[in-house]
């Protein structure tokens, strides 16, 4: 499952408890009714913990949230890719601004993500992390400027300059990877707004998650586009 | 779940194969049947990624491989206790050697998981750090020497000063914690050893999951009890 | 170097640009000054890359702010306990909550330190894990709850019931540790406060380091006692 | 200081007790010895605690051997890179296989270093993260596959096409940074082979420091250049 060229949109459900357990499905679940009235690729990304139960129930794509660089063996408590592959996870993110990792964990999880046709997002920091994560051809590199994390200020707006960076740096570096755009995306114009810039799709989390209702809200995110 | 009093038998199913996924499935229900079979307490701690499957197809208690030491927010990528919980996990392994924590996060989660009455299972490497994890409380420490994890050598053999002294200092400082033996447990006979010297339950791994058939090797471990 | 049984104050350099390179050496001296003129234990703990610069120049104890887990050999870019010890520490923090170990490892360089006679002090957030800590028989905990520190709340007026707790509990498992009282001291009322709850000594930084004048500061602490 | 353009050799002390403390001197004057002997520019990179030392009594670049992407503040036990500078040392080894970090930190690092003039290299495991690193713009990225570290096998032999494919893609991506030759050179005839596949140095470290002669070792190392 590629899904460059179309539109993505990704919600990570972090670990707040409005996106844990039996919250984690309906969550999914509405996600999927979206996707089907928009027509717009929407994946979802729970904990490790919730991927069966999501896989089992709903349609779209499930995203694992984190994979630990390591093979099958001796790895008590991580995350083999192996487990959330079986689980029904169509792609993960990686090195998202929570749960950093090495450079050469990276990349290896990027390869092995490949060799089972998982879809990879590379999560960055910067237009200079961003060229450097394009070079090791994950799927997509999402761009989240650390300080608007959490903040509700879209990097759309607030940095326009670094999404338009990121994705001309990878373009000279890298044309198949993908750019997405994170941190402070909550509105439909948000999303507009990274759209223009170059990006082809968002990642999204507490905008959705916390709103008092996130299907309203992905819904208005994504209905204007 | 407090298990404290009878015999526990915990089977780690770490990052193997040979238990991930459907394997992981087939491995619980094998687990199950032996217990059935003899009445031995037998719990399994799969991946966090396989709990949901295994805690909705088999009746013995499932525990998880690790938790973070984190409340529910924004950390991606994490295992959550409240996660695990849902999923069904009746304890956890903390503190496992190949996810040592910090003192203070042991601490956490010891305290964590005692709220929803969740088994805690700290795991040590010698007699002081077993001292050390007694005063906070859990329901067992699992001490595992790290020269003999995986080696095949039962530690109530090559070490018994080892079981013996943890045995003894916790019984000093809080009589209430249960003692597991870990590491190199693979026969009847290690772990009616094990039990001889003052431990209430064994930790197991890779020599029933790795074994030609896991179910006769847990069968013939448990049996002669 | 035992200091067990008289009044001892350790100054943690941190990474403050005023207590680096030429200021760590200023530092080290005023508080030198400061130890001559009252009779008084200060010891200092400036950065790895500043121990040699002041044991040369100094002649009150100088700790280090941490050492890894590790024996010699392969470990590049790791602090190393027969580096910091030729170069003239003689203690060190262990576990201090900005650079937090795991417990197997706190056990290590507790006992390494106890081999070459480098005073360990390990470094807690509250009454549980300073009973841990004390099992592993440093010559002190320093207890200092981590909503407290760099907060110029003082724990022995804040949160007294932690202090005492701290002194009981470690009394009852090992009353050779020492306690330390960390966290907001930066009075000598801080001070006095903390040693009649049953600290002998105190863990100071910020609240000397970014003072005014540090010398002042530190000789207003403890000229007082 | 920036030395490309001439070819560079770095001793990395590790953490060896051959090269701690006072026999970390000694290296450093045997080193700067056949420095001056033959010309060739050698630097040293001894552990945090010997820089200070190191600096005051020999004449060739002194690097360190990790830096934590921190700013100075408070950060007990780490290593601030204004303390090393303080120090003296020239340059700095990055994310070096026993001391790997997270992408965004390394970015952080290189850019600290480059605004005081400290000269950066970046360690890596193959080709793909030798890119990653490139685009950072570090001064060198030191090339060292992780199974040759500590070998004896020379990557200029046994993995020829990884320093080759390393000098191309790093020539592609930015020409201004160069390429050291790490893991398993202990002979001149290793390092002139990794000279003629491209690299402008090679990174030293057991195959010296453990050497019956070490000085030997090293002149003749550089002796055939």
């Amino acid at each position: 499952m590629k899904m460059k060229g179309e539109t993505l949109v990704i919600l990570n459900f972090k670990t707040y408890m409005e996106s844990t357990g039996l919250n984690a499905l309906k969550l999914a679940q509405a996600s999927e009714e979206v996707a089907d009235e928009t027509g717009i690729t929407i994946a979802v990304a729970p904990q490790a913990a919730d991927l069966w139960k999501i896989t089992e129930e709903v349609d779209i794509p499930v995203f694992s949230q984190h994979i630990d660089a390591i093979e099958a063996g001796g790895h008590t408590g991580r995350i083999l890719l192996e487990s959330v592959h079986q689980a029904g996870a169509k792609g993960t993110l990686i090195n998202h601004s929570e749960q950093r990792m090495e450079l050469a964990d990276i990349d290896m999880v990027v390869q092995k993500s490949s060799k089972v046709d998982m879809t990879s997002v590379v999560c960055t920091n910067n237009v200079d992390t961003s060229a450097a994560a394009a070079t090791l051809k994950p799927d997509f590199v999402a761009i989240e400027p650390p300080e608007l994390i959490g903040s509700g200020i879209p990097v759309s707006q607030a940095e326009p300059e670094v999404v338009e960076g990121t994705v001309q740096v990878i373009h000279d570096i890298n044309p198949k990877v993908g750019v997405l755009c994170g941190a402070g995306i909550s509105t439909g114009d948000d999303m507009k707004a990274a759209l223009k810039l170059g990006a082809e799709g968002v990642l999204l989390a507490s905008g959705i998650i916390l709103a008092p209702n996130p299907k309203e809200a992905l819904m208005g995110l994504v209905s204007k586009l």
